[in-house]
């Protein structure tokens, strides 16, 4: 077998791009990846339960909402045998290629889409490409479509090369859930690895650009919080209500306030926050949608166990009770020097490269977090590589794109660095 | 012409309730009272926007709403020629009766429905009796199917009667939202009515008791605040968004917070209040609809200027903006007591009458005070009348129901009352 | 013996005015009280402790402020044998009159003066007249001092009189911080009293108008919720504080924020609050110095059950503790119609009396309720009544004065309202 | 004149640390400063007004605080004539040696003392020492009394040596409360200085090290923020009030919720809370005496925009009005490499010094930042110099104290730091 042509990574970044897909529902992406990896010499290939620890899931949509997708898929021409695989929302999947002596390495990409409705504009290139998203409200805004493609194409490179040892390449579902990190982490398939990359394209860096590791990762706690109370006739009956909405309130107004930290950066926000039914019912229920984040793991913890306390309070003093479940998370996590180096030193050496930047913050969250420390907890190193793009609209915008040449060059880079490890064992 | 049987007021009572519509939406109940008037003989019949007033219409549903609603009537058999005349929302109608020399007396039955998805249980009577509610999440759960009847039934017995004046009938719609009430008050034909009677079924008083009196309406306000941010992501730009669910938390906090009134009683309430689209981002909209009360119009106004003074001051607090409406509006009303003595009088003499209340305090809120309040204002007298009935459910409640055989009482009490002023001018 | 001059009531009603003594320092004012009372033929003088309930004592100043008090009137000229007795603050007293058969009437009045500063203008009459408070900061600026003025002259002269029966006549302290009612209503004298009266002067009703019985007493209860957290550097340890003005911010939010109850007024207030020792020091100690009422004692528990609520969630919000102790309370009362109608009928008689009212609101709290609600209880009557006066200020203002003559008119148609109920049994 | 002898500096700093004084109450500090330094051969003195920008000045107590500190200084022996030139509160003194050519180097010393009771125990060294504070309720717990004594050990030491070029040591008045380091910065004494040197003793640095430039300085804004609105009875009148400690507790809620910043550490504390005069009385006044800070000065006044706009809101909505005034406030500064480098090889020359630190943070605010950033803006170089000490009790505390031989350590590093930059200039 050979090489693919660009011609080939750009048509299936493309068909992953008219199918975005959210956590847990990455049936079409997952389909298509593994069709594609079943025509490439594999040693081994875990698709779905096999690649994910069951325990470690979370915020799995029901039922309806999976068939939904899953027929959506099934519509759009997915392999049907492979869908069958993947029921119950076990998607994602970890090839595997042994080649003689030599360490393990792993690399993980991402796969899934957001619930963000598509520029219809001409001047968008994927409408004007013909490969706009075909699931109406949802897109490929954060280019995971090129990280899956990215990882096709490093597995055709490394099998087109010398590489000596094991190449393990991680399809990963619900990054944008940060859901999806934690199961592949603790699925077994990683305890054996040596040297692991995660890989990212665009992040505000310019085509030509590559960041040769990535800190500043956010520890990051999604939760739900869920108040319950009594409804009653606001005119009539004001004090027999339970009010979850001013328990809401004072929640919303403490959380904000939860006392910075000397040692780091934290975060909190109810980013999506609702209640009650009508004006003139005491609101029985409301609900917070939120997250905190801390520069370190041990941060978000702090915010987290202060969220906790502000919310029970808060549903305590309007005689309200309150359900506060972790919708999904990440720890933090830090790019080991060695292993950035040598995506630096291979770097300089592709063309294309105009520039390496050898360290820079992400400022947000990532679960691949869960896997680099898995890998480092083991006594194995981890590094984060960024591959710059020039995106006309930013990350989660409805213009976001990348230019696919960018697509090739992240593939140069991380094929290359990944021999140069199993080759140097730094 | 002759009385209709019974039969006919309960056939005609369930196909109300068989398709219960929102506020400027009572396309398919209008239209059947405008039929059922036509067979009687009077002598004008206002239609729509006949008898509104335009500019005090609020909170009226937008173009696809009312086409929704219109459809949805056309469908059901609504004569589509009375329903061009309804068209943009202009819904209910005044009956006018003119029989010789004596006063204008006035009746005021509402004609709209509730969102309340109406109980399944076989023990619930419209669905043992087959008229439950075609219009699923929509339910008559406050009796005004039998209020349009009552309305039908009044002008047969007065037809009947040796009546001598001027009787209107006045089919109002929205009052749940408490929006038609003024635009019915405004629309120049209550202007001359000397005497004025509303009614309501059940207020948790059992079948065979009359209320000849009910006081204690509380002033209401309902509003509506839109704030309007900034956007940004939670975990890398915190600072750059402009947070209007912090805007709105500190809003709803201090709202309850407006010092009570040594005048009298005062309420507040954030009935239904949501915002922002996602954990990570800065939500950059949010919204509540709440209400306040007063016991007086007055008490209702301090209420409504502190609560705009904490929504703007909120808003502000935040760097946001916030865009408060009026939604609906009612201010209190007291009843006369010479025509609530009317009552007490005649109904003593009803069979099934088996007690007279006085007075009771509705301890809510009606937009009928609009019109009884006009009518005081140019001198005329305004009585608001309770008719018990053994209802299941409490108002506004899935199971809500009435004694149909209270619908008749209610027109025998009523009728009797708007003859016995029209002869003795209290 | 004969009834006293009405220049000896001044001059007395001056004595006291010039000292001015809070709860349970009023040694002055009691031991001048007794001294006069020492020289009527009165049947049993109870002294302080006699006359008070000592389970029922609260918020009794620390022995320091005690001795300050009582040092400040052995110096005024108090005599210290009867200063002795009042050691540990229990101050006030308890006159017995009993002269034959009948029944035993009750009367209060109050004698402690108010932490405000007196007027120093000239036409203020205190200062012009030579009697302004001699202990500078407090001030009889409520009446206490007319109030137990009157009580002098009703044991004058109903000693004068034919009456019939038992007169006791409470001197009670601590009103203004409602203390002194409770242990007075519980020490045991108050149990065979049949018929009780208590008034007071001013109100905001003119000289020459009698209001023969006040209701809408607001039942109250004081509290002191103190916060206790740890403190920590604000800028270099923010983190390890617990920080007691958040939790006291967040407490008086939502205190304010108590649901309004249908019943009736209520009322909540947050009057002398703070916390902190510096800006750089995240703040360990708060306190609020709060109450509640409400229109009715269930109305006030109400208040006092959700306010406790709010307190100790706010604590726990912010990891800290509070502590919440009751200041003083008072119950509600109401005057009953059969006391009432006496002193209409009897005011009516006096000269210098123009015009009655029967009834009027308080609007406030006070704690002759205790007393009132403990007659009661037992089968008797209780009866509240305002006697008029022209006061320059507000009551509780620099200002605040009587006119000396209705000193006179109150012990009139008190006395004779005391020999009337005695005679008459109403 | 010869070098002091150690003990020398022991009296001197002894005598000081009898008498510590609050901010520009510094009086018999300063004149025990001048007379000292009367005694050495310098070429100038300014003393008062002379060292400080009249307009800069901040937060000076009232003319009657100024004359009791002034009096005590007077009765404890300071020069009355010294103090004739101090009033007004223009404490502090900048003393000049010229020695030929060369470049200005400036030292700065703070010399004010803190509100903090010195402990009484036997084993708190100026207890024992007999030189514990005489202003009882302050004290030196900060260290100044050392800081001002290392400024007069190094000029002795500076005169005492081949230093060519000119010296001004700055003896700053105020810093503790961030309101002397602004004055003496834009007097004008400052602007020719080419290298700047501050210094603080301990920081939790043990004896024998020496932290050659300290960074991590929090720019801060002190402010005091006073609310007022109307006072009204809280049982008869509520809605007549405006509530001040209804806005000052929205205010607190809201600061402490201010966005955090993507850029760095910001920080926010009420550190000093208080309202109301009684619980019955709406609360017409109430303050927050509070901080912001920012790692930069740009975060710093990020921070208190919105805290401006969270009080000024916080008022407008309870319908009060609020005065915000900064108290003191400092910016964030950076120490030189170079100057550091500097102290860090001299250091080690130092027979004591047992550890040199390159760097540490200091985590909190300074306003010698002041002077630092203005010699670095017209391009001198600047550093801030740690002197550690075995303190028993941390800064701030009633036990703190200082091993008086790191005094002496300070006086030789510096002097000698000062002797090296004067010569090769770096």
């Amino acid at each position: 077998m050979s090489v693919q042509t660009d011609d080939e990574y750009s048509e299936f970044r493309r068909d992953l791009h008219r199918h975005p897909e959210p956590a847990w529902c990455e049936f079409y992406t997952t389909a298509r990846i593994v069709e594609a990896l079943r025509e490439r010499d594999l040693d081994a290939l875990h698709v779905g339960p096999d690649a994910l620890a069951e325990e470690a899931r979370r915020n799995v949509p029901d039922d309806d909402e999976l068939e939904t997708w899953a027929d959506r898929a099934r519509e759009a021409g997915a392999d049907p045998e492979i869908l069958d695989r993947l029921e119950g929302g076990y998607t994602g999947c970890v090839a595997v290629i042994e080649r003689g002596e030599g360490p393990v390495v792993g690399l993980r990409v991402d796969i899934d889409g957001l619930p963000i409705l598509e520029s219809e504009e001409g001047d968008h290139a994927p409408v004007a490409g013909g490969f706009r998203s075909e699931n109406e409200g949802y897109m490929h805004a954060c280019g995971h479509d090129s990280h899956a493609t990215i990882g096709l194409g490093v597995i055709d490179a490394v099998l087109d090369s010398d590489f000596s040892g094991t190449l393990k390449v991680f399809f990963q579902p619900g990054e944008e859930k940060i859901v999806g990190g934690k199961p592949m982490a603790e699925s077994g398939l990683l305890d054996d690895v040596d040297y692991f990359y995660a890989v990212h394209i665009g992040l505000d860096h310019p085509s030509g650009e590559i960041v040769s590791g990535i800190d500043g990762f956010l520890a990051v706690n999604h939760f739900l919080a869920e108040f319950e109370g009594e409804p009653s006739h606001a005119g009539a009956r004001p004090e027999q209500g339970r009010n979850t909405v001013q328990a809401m309130a004072a929640a919303i107004q403490n959380l904000y306030a939860i006392p910075r930290h000397a040692d780091g950066a934290t975060r909190v926000n109810a980013g999506l926050v609702g209640g009650g039914t009508a004006t003139n019912i005491i609101p029985e229920e409301s609900h917070i949608e939120g997250e905190v984040r801390g520069e370190s793991t041990e941060l978000a913890d702090y915010m987290f166990d202060h969220a906790e306390r502000v919310l029970h309070s808060a549903a305590e003093m309007h005689d309200c009770s309150v359900d506060v479940t972790t919708m999904g998370a990440a720890p933090s996590a830090t790019s080991d020097a060695a292993l950035s180096d040598v995506v630096g030193e291979v770097a300089r050496e592709v063309e294309g490269v105009t520039s390496v930047v050898e360290s820079a913050d992400l400022g947000g969250s990532e679960d691949a977090t869960f896997m680099m420390d898995r890998v480092q907890d083991r006594g194995g190193l981890a590094c984060y590589v960024g591959v710059g793009t020039d995106h006309p609209g930013g990350h989660h915008t409805s213009t976001f794109d990348v230019v696919e040449g960018d697509i090739d060059l992240g593939i140069d880079v991380l094929s290359r660095a990944i021999r140069h490890v199993a080759e140097t064992r730094p």
